[in-house]
């Protein structure tokens, strides 16, 4: 099997490769990113199997070239202007950016007159502030984006919708929520916590900083996310758009109370007013059954299992740092 | 009273530039186009007003200084691929060029902190596909856009509302209907219909040769058009989206029909299947309700008059070329 993989170097990327050398004999996969990938957890011999390349996305005759002769039989669309904060300061970069990578992806597809399918991941902000009678959110809740980058995301899967009914690409387009895991960096809220509660165990902090702790939140283990991916691009069905979700909520203020248990501390918090964003969704939880029901999904890591790997994680991080 | 007025050298552009001459004391006005205007219908008085920029409007820079230093108090922008027929065959180049110029508009506003009111010019076809039961349609109905273009236009509005909710920048938002008139273009059916008819009679071709005659469309006269966008830049509501339609339905062949009875004619007619869509809305009406009590809109042109006008147009553009 042939993988294109956009954003490589990223956390989730990270994780598909992770994942790909545990399922998938001998794969080939080409990687793409802007910035270079640490792949310190990957075994050396799976390494070889990857073509990694330094390049933009927004170059397109680059990204024509290179998919007309890889002919990849599936491209996963990590690469993304993915911070909401990032699309509030530059609107027009991100919004202009995530369609064009994206839509150099599909034509390049288009021209080359291949059969790859292609993973167009989307993301819950797309469903912006919603009422409470429509939680859990399903994949046919309108649609009401609040932020440009939550924008893009909705233009990109109605570009999915044309590109697959005109010109039979198969495209499967993902709302993916809240991810969580080890490696996630620390503008994440949940990862930040916890680096926070390694710092101040080790006595470096006496508080967390933290932004709006009453928001709810759907978060999903980023091993269950891509692992839900995959299946998608076995089994997905052509055109269609899928939650990627635990379908469960928790308060902020939960989760950050639950790392506080695992790690047995109880250090104070601090609420900072430069981490509140312009525009907040109170509560985002979706509904899992479509993804389930067509690809046979099932859910590994719950929410305990992932807080505590992701302590471990900055425990050895800051261990390391500690100890050189 | 300062307007920047893009696509200025187009159809809906020149027939703006009349509207202001006959309506507004001494405007300023900025026009820019890719291609050189022909303003004869201008008197040379009124051209003075106009400084004329053939640029384009993707070149960032340029449209950021020039906006910096005109502070215009209105931007209309006409400016668009917008051919559906186009953005079936160049489905990234429509989308990106239409989505970033208008964003390069914006973000000129939102940078250089002036008070400019936008009129952002969208489609009925952002509508896509509608079921029976929700004709006429109204600013509520929901999108289902069916083509490249289409899409364009909905990410458009979806990127308007962004800037007015969380940047302040005024912008109104239309939905504009099937737009006839003088010095249309042949490329579109009224239009091409109107020549054909008076090229049979001066016994240059023998039929008209046409695409489906059986699509029920909300035709509105571009001068009632460019009257509601005044009114709009005048009354309209910021943020909010408004149908420019006549509220009545006819089937093309009716309007075929008429253009026959006016012109004294009763030429065959032979259908082209180069001239059918991939996708075609059956029927696209709209309510002009919204836009009536916001604005005090009143039609001006019916559809005898606005016929009646095109034909003479053809009749006079023919003769012109056929004594020269």
């Amino acid at each position: 099997m042939r993988y294109l993989i956009t954003g490589v170097s990223g956390f989730v990327g990270g994780h598909y490769l992770k994942y790909l050398s545990t399922k998938r004999a001998k794969p080939r996969i080409i990687g793409i990113d802007g910035n270079e990938p640490k792949w310190d957890f990957l075994a050396n011999s799976f390494r070889k199997n990857i073509e990694f390349h330094k390049r933009s996305l927004l170059n397109r005759n680059f990204v024509f070239a290179l998919i007309k002769k890889f002919k990849p039989d599936y491209i996963v669309n990590l690469a993304s202007y993915s911070s909401v904060d990032y699309s509030w300061k530059h609107p027009a970069e991100c919004f202009v950016n995530n369609t064009t990578i994206f839509l150099n992806l599909v034509e390049a597809v288009r021209k080359a007159k291949i059969k790859t399918k292609i993973l167009s991941v989307g993301s819950s902000e797309e469903y912006g502030i919603v009422e409470t009678r429509n939680i859990p959110l399903t994949e046919k809740t309108p649609l009401n984006p609040t932020n440009p980058y939550a924008v893009a995301r909705v233009s990109q899967e109605q570009i999915s919708r044309i590109y697959v009914a005109a010109f039979k690409i198969p495209i499967i387009c993902t709302r993916s929520f809240n991810h969580i895991g080890p490696r996630q960096r620390d503008i994440f809220a949940v990862s930040s916590f916890a680096k926070q509660i390694i710092k101040s165990k080790k006595g470096k902090i006496k508080k967390i900083v933290c932004g709006n702790l009453d928001v709810i939140r759907d978060f999903i283990d980023v091993r269950d996310v891509i692992k839900a991916y995959d299946l998608l691009l076995q089994k997905g069905r052509t055109g269609e758009v899928y939650n990627v979700c635990s379908g469960e909520g928790h308060k902020l203020s939960e989760v950050l109370g639950m790392l506080q248990e695992i790690a047995n501390t109880n250090i104070p918090v601090k609420g900072k007013a430069e981490l509140m964003r312009p525009v907040d969704n109170p509560v985002i939880v979706g509904s899992s059954g479509k993804l389930k029901k067509d690809t046979g999904f099932r859910q590994e890591f719950d929410l305990f299992r992932s807080l505590t790997d992701i302590l471990e994680y900055w425990q050895s991080v800051l261990a390391t740092k500690l100890t050189r």
